[in-house]
């Protein structure tokens, strides 16, 4: 049986069973964005860990290291973010291969550190080792979060209100500026690219989500609103319906689709990397939450839709018609990046 | 600057300055076998990572995916061991080229799971990707031991005894087989690719010997009796002086050099990825915690040598003749695994 047939998650479904040899310690296992267990009576430690292959998640000759770096911390980042956690330390491994130089790994610590910085992450430890072909980079984050305060996946309930806090999909725009270069740049350019390059892992709002009360399930949208959404749903046995005209579509988003001739709900359902979180709140408590989040952060809180019974996700129109929507993000075993050489 | 040039431990050291943002919490960084960090007021939380990529560590034609499983889990258990610690939580991360199948995946699960049974690990999370050529595994495991206990490599003392946990060499002895086909069988073939296959990690020796509270410091043998003590005089500041006559021998390895007319004393040395402990125990309390290890665990703890003052590892061999001994363990950077083919 090929990997490519049963996919990542298929994968992770045989191999995730009887893997707990001290299930009394486990608060979280394999299935959320980061494991938690208990050390103390009232704290958890979360563990996550994020792998980036080139080839498969970055083109080393479209990239700089310093972007690598920060990017692949965030992502790692973005999973204590989803589980409402404060961000401790990091371990880096990487197996380089001969023709990487000392320059380039250099510079990947340096957009680490700059990152790991301004969230008081400790880089310490990680392996360094040689590979024969490919650059990987291995991160693994630890943090911490009040036991009655940790956010997962699979607590969503009827009448919650589905809310995100950011713009997904610029992150898929910026990537499609990588792979499909054109000629001129624009103002927005510059911002998707960053989006992608720079993603920021929402920390401080999933710890203040956490702090509220009102939030009864998170995610971090990684591999795009679709697929996450449909983590969340089929977790917490529930369905959603999304109103396509409340998703949050970005003026820089909404330019690159005028110019491209192409549907930002469709980034925005499919695209993935944006680090944005989604959560779902307490219907009565929404109102606040909301005013609360926009005075702490100085954005939106964006309500798209609410989670209904049923087991689908739904996509309301603004015409009313209404579509369902099957996950189609990122399989990790299914693609591989080429910038056309 | 090519990673070849600077090797391993020179990248290392371009790399680790500057890392901690919040060092209040740090007990050990980067440099030892496990990072340490305060959770509660005497409890340690250990971090350790290990990456195996293939080519480099493992070639997947010539190892059972069941082997490489335990291995890769193994490796890591050893670097909690080496901090007196006990075991807790793994996370596994790999990445899969389309040309390896489900089943090897499957059996490598099956491999981590019987290790981490037997030493009541949870498997709580990971990554799971694709690769365009090799697998890598990389594997991070947490650790737990009183903060008055953890045993570090920078610790060793003027006067020390050093000791062994086990018989190194034997895994290298596993290689040579595994990388020089040869006719025949003999009864040792089997231990010794065993040795190499399927490592051991000293966890209960590393905690007992941090209960022991007379061992000064502590390293497991990954890259070889002279890079790994070497590691130990250089952190702590001191010399050490080997005496070659006190190595352990193990009767495999013994019978293996008579074959294939080499020195143990040279795989004893250079050979690595055995994961038995080396320490250095207080003068006054060796011979206490040297009877007290055999009554344990049944086998003898072998002192080899004593930490001297200066910087040098020094060998005396049996007619009193002494050489300095350089570290000549593995460089990640440097060497690529081939079977011929």
């Amino acid at each position: 049986m090929t990997l490519k047939r049963i996919g990542e998650f298929g994968l992770i479904e045989r191999i995730s069973s009887g893997c707990l040899f001290r299930p009394e310690r486990v608060i979280r296992g394999i299935g959320d964005d980061a494991a938690a267990v208990t050390t103390t009576a009232d704290e958890t430690l979360l563990l996550s860990t994020d792998m980036l292959v080139e080839g498969i998640h970055f083109l080393r000759r479209a990239v700089s290291g310093e972007d690598l770096g920060c990017k692949a911390l965030a992502v790692n980042l973005s999973d204590i973010a989803a589980m409402g956690g404060m961000a401790r330390e990091a371990l880096v491994s990487i197996a380089v291969p001969e023709d990487c130089g000392a320059g380039f790994i250099e510079a990947m610590y340096r957009g680490m550190k700059s990152l790991a910085a301004r969230y008081h992450v400790n880089i310490i430890g990680g392996d360094t080792t040689g590979s024969r072909s490919d650059l990987v980079i291995s991160i693994t984050v630890t943090g911490s979060v009040a036991k009655n305060r940790i956010l997962r996946r699979d607590q969503a309930r009827v009448g919650d209100v589905v809310c995100l806090t950011g713009y997904p999909g610029e992150s898929a725009a910026g990537l499609y500026l990588i792979l499909n270069p054109v000629d001129g740049a624009a103002d927005f350019f510059d911002h998707l690219l960053r989006r992608h390059h720079r993603p920021r892992p929402h920390l401080k709002e999933g710890q203040w989500l956490a702090g509220s009360g009102a939030v009864h399930a998170a995610i971090d949208i990684s591999d795009g609103l679709s697929s996450d959404l449909g983590h969340v749903i089929r977790q917490s046995g529930v369905g959603v319906r999304i109103d396509a005209g409340c998703l949050p579509v970005s003026t820089f988003l909404q330019t690159f689709c005028d110019r491209f001739e192409c549907d930002p709900i469709d980034y925005i359902l499919d695209g993935g990397e944006d680090y944005v979180l989604l959560c779902t709140v307490s219907p009565d408590a929404v109102s606040g939450v909301s005013t609360g989040f926009e005075a702490t952060f100085g954005r939106p809180l964006h309500q798209i839709g609410e989670i209904v019974a049923g087991s689908r996700f739904k996509l309301t129109a603004e015409a009313g018609d209404t579509r369902i929507v099957s996950p189609k993000g990122w399989n990790h075993f299914k693609k591989e990046l080429t910038d056309g050489e």
